[in-house]
């Protein structure tokens, strides 16, 4: 039998627990700080914040956490996602290599954000909470919250990062036609966005400005959590989904991967997908293996940022994380893979970055969008700006199988479509889209503050 | 085991034949004639502007045609598309009713159109043909066909409804990232567009006046043919994989539909989901089966149209159809749902409405609206404005259910996603959407050219 495009798994295989890789890590990941005493941060560190059910995640140890039943009933409605051998881009290219994508623009937000953004509000409505606030970038984890709020009957408030609020109007209706409401940040809401908005009225704004403001708004409301979409360990943890759903469908195949690729802004929708896989790596079934973190060039936090404990937002209200980072005050130039526009990144990837277990590269903005290009004109579906980096990298390693003339399993994450981003499509098929600039010297001045922690 | 929520069916259960329901009709169709001679049309008068194979399907009596390998194996990129229990619509109305709606959103252009664009394309590519001219209302039509002449290597010129082209610019950049160029209709590119912009500068544009210009842009190009997205045999007959698909998937889970429900324009997608039905009624295998077209009183095509022969198209150089018709002059007031704004309808349904076997009730467009925004604030998916139509009529039976205190099966078809008419949306819930004005005196004016034939 001919292998089909999509290999698909029945309802009943979404996966039943979601796998967290501290378990089977070959090292300890250096802990949270409090941002006032330094310490470890303990369970009520963040219990203003987050609910009970959340903070214990975040701090687990165990290796299978069960997924409720009520939030597989939500994931019935779109997953397991499929799982598609790009045959027609394969052919294109004139390449020996097999390329698979997860797509995970098939939820109803259109991205692979849903994935957390459902359990987060069933543990929030589950401990009495009535509503939540969060930031957003490109606008694919506000609408994603904004869904999982409206099923289970929560306040939705979003902070949207201005340069995409403008960019984007369609996020804030689909965030609006869910319920929420959705402001430009900075906004006047918050003392973070007022003194902000003092320094520089005209500023684009950025997600740790946005989170700032979310952080504020949810410990000054009592019946508020706060609620974040990428970075931290149970963000991680629910996406992993992806990776549990993949491997198994690979195993339908028959197939593993040489190369798992994906792109990373705070880095949730690929270590989703290759965080399963990291065991295999580390416990010697599969130490070729490798795993590829992509970026933008206009926001390099792994390949040029240092790895050193630093807040997660601008205002410095947040724990300290150890993690690669540009700083806390870096905000990036305009760029339309919004969701990439973060300074740090999740501690899980930077600790295995910092021990060469995954690796990362940066590509500009426009091979990115050709890369796009030529997946919609092979394979149909218009994936979102911050994926193209992940396609970029997909074609260069085909490219580079043909000329070896290996056939190499290529498996991505296509974290999203681009319905919303078509401006960036015009712009490029125009030929106006240009590459962001400036970096270097908002780069030097970011990193001037670090490290927060000596 | 429960009922899953998407009733799924693997790749090689994509069905190898369309129906052709003209085998299994208890009557004898009115044949299409040629607007010159008023004598039914041979196969060498539509040669002009169809391939060879499509002439074929769209004069067939045979019962099942097969479906090339190659159009199979596109059709494998989102097909079979899911069949979904709206469990939490359900819920929320309280009704005993089960209802399933079709998911057909989940194709790269958004929506069941791409089912008639693939194999278009196929046919017309193995003749031969360099280049495919078509309208487009919403767009969605004209996405379909791009994606598809992307696929096939054919070059595509989309004539788009100005108000739509106006209402949609990322529909028009969608069609250009598939590689077609898209210019507003009328344009000034064609005699039928230069003549109706000379009478109107201000023109909203139509249907009907878009198709004219597509027909002349083929007969006066050697290498162009022209593609049509509704209305023709051969359409309905591609989209039946719609129906074929939804049967298999209902005997899956035990149950049979009392009730077929969905939105028609030019008629495809709902045809698709039900003629591989309308033998089963006829038949008496499920005499009691109720059809029913929905339509939005600013077009009411079946519901106030006299069923009589009428062109196509505005400029009448399309052959005469006997159908439910508006008039071809007819220029619908603006109306969110773009793709019913078409004066007549598919023959095909025409004759089943005309004798009883289908219904047809026609709805405003604002409770429209307030139905598509409780299945996306229940289902999660956002739907386009066409199928709030469907999705009026199937609250409505399903709250009937309700007072009756009957489990009846409701099935819809969910043509596509909204994820481009969010404008709509965001006017409904500012309140500031209005139902379009001053049909009855459009209608009044061009039933006047009516009948066509004495």
């Amino acid at each position: 039998m001919t292998e089909p495009t999509k290999i698909l798994l029945s309802e009943t295989e979404i996966p039943k627990d979601w796998y967290n890789v501290i378990a089977d890590l070959p090292f300890e990941m250096p802990p949270m700080l409090h941002p006032g005493k330094g310490s470890p941060v303990e369970p009520d560190d963040l219990a203003p914040i987050f609910p009970r059910a959340l903070v214990e995640q975040e701090l687990s140890t165990d290796r299978w956490v069960e997924i409720p039943q009520e939030v597989r009933e939500v994931y019935g409605l779109w997953r397991p996602s499929p799982l598609c051998r790009a045959r027609r881009l394969e052919k294109a290219l004139g390449t020996p290599a097999r390329i698979y994508y997860k797509w995970e623009g098939v939820s109803p937000p259109g991205s692979h954000k849903s994935n957390t953004s459902v359990p987060q509000a069933f543990y929030n409505k589950a401990e009495g909470v009535q509503r939540l606030a969060t930031e957003t970038g490109a606008g694919q984890w506000g609408s994603a919250l904004a869904f999982a709020c409206q099923l289970f009957d929560l306040a939705c408030k979003v902070y949207m990062v201005k340069v995409s609020y403008d960019q984007k109007p369609y996020r804030r209706i689909m965030m609006e036609t869910w319920g929420a409401e959705c402001v430009p940040s900075p906004s006047p809401a918050t003392e973070a966005g007022k003194r902000i908005l003092a320094e520089d009225p005209d500023t684009s704004g950025s997600l740790g400005i946005a989170i700032s403001e979310a952080v504020e708004d949810a410990v000054t409301h009592s019946d508020t959590k706060y609620s974040l979409g990428s970075v931290l360990n149970h963000v991680m943890l629910h996406q992993t989904v992806i990776g549990l759903e993949t491997k198994k469908q690979l195993e339908l195949v028959g197939h593993y991967p040489d190369v798992l690729i994906g792109c990373v802004g705070g880095g949730s929708n690929f270590a989703g997908l290759f965080l399963p896989f990291v065991a295999d790596k580390v416990d010697g079934v599969a130490p070729e293996l490798r795993i590829v973190c992509t970026e933008p060039t206009a926001c390099p936090t792994l390949t040029r940022g240092p790895y050193a404990y630093d807040f997660g937002d601008t205002a410095c209200s947040t724990p300290l994380l150890k993690m690669f980072t540009l700083g806390h005050a870096f905000v990036p130039p305009p760029l339309h893979a919004g969701g990439l526009r973060y300074h740090g990144m999740a501690p899980i990837i930077c600790a295995l970055v910092e021990r060469g277990i995954v690796e990362a590269q940066a590509y500009d903005q426009i091979p990115a969008f050709a890369a796009g290009l030529q997946f919609a004109r092979t394979e149909g579906f218009i994936p979102a700006p911050e994926p193209t980096h992940a396609i970029r990298a997909v074609i260069d390693e085909a490219l580079a199988c043909k000329e070896e003339g290996k056939a190499k399993t290529i498996v991505f994450s296509l974290s999203g479509h681009g319905h919303f981003d078509l401006g960036a499509y015009a712009a490029y098929l125009a030929g106006t889209l240009e590459e962001p600039q400036g970096c270097d010297a908002l780069l030097k001045q970011a990193l001037s503050c670090l490290p927060m922690v000596p």
